[in-house]
């Protein structure tokens, strides 16, 4: 089973790599776009584990304890079977 | 709307900051930690189109020219409305 987390910066925090991606692409003449976030991607392989419950509890550990700094940044995650 | 771009690095890549993540974890008592790979994560925000199409082609063109390095890289996205 793999569990797929994403880390950004939080929507309060500047983000000055995703700051410095959009200035990059509007001076390319990429119009459309109006703002760029830049953040981790972690893709976790775990052994399968018919409880999805625990795994949920220990992604959120993992990611809690070692992959997010919870002053400035925030996590998503999705479980892949 | 929204595209969410996810790189990391090919399989054939060595991964170091992936493998260091996993060891950590190994060494925290996550045992059901197999392997981490590591990437980055760009969330676009983009003027709204009808256009799906369009905008499907600029996501590709904006990942292949600016945030990724096909020699090392791979990239996959989605789209949010």
């Amino acid at each position: 089973m793999k569990a797929h987390v994403y880390v950004t910066l939080k929507r309060t925090v500047l983000d000055a790599q995703g700051k410095t991606v959009a200035d990059a692409l509007q001076r390319m003449n990429y119009k459309g776009v109006t703002d760029v976030r830049q953040g981790k991607y972690f893709c976790i392989e775990l052994e399968d584990n018919k409880d999805v419950a625990a795994i949920r509890c220990e992604v959120e550990r993992i990611a809690s304890e070692v992959l997010v700094n919870p002053v400035i940044e925030e996590y998503t995650f999705r479980l892949e079977s």
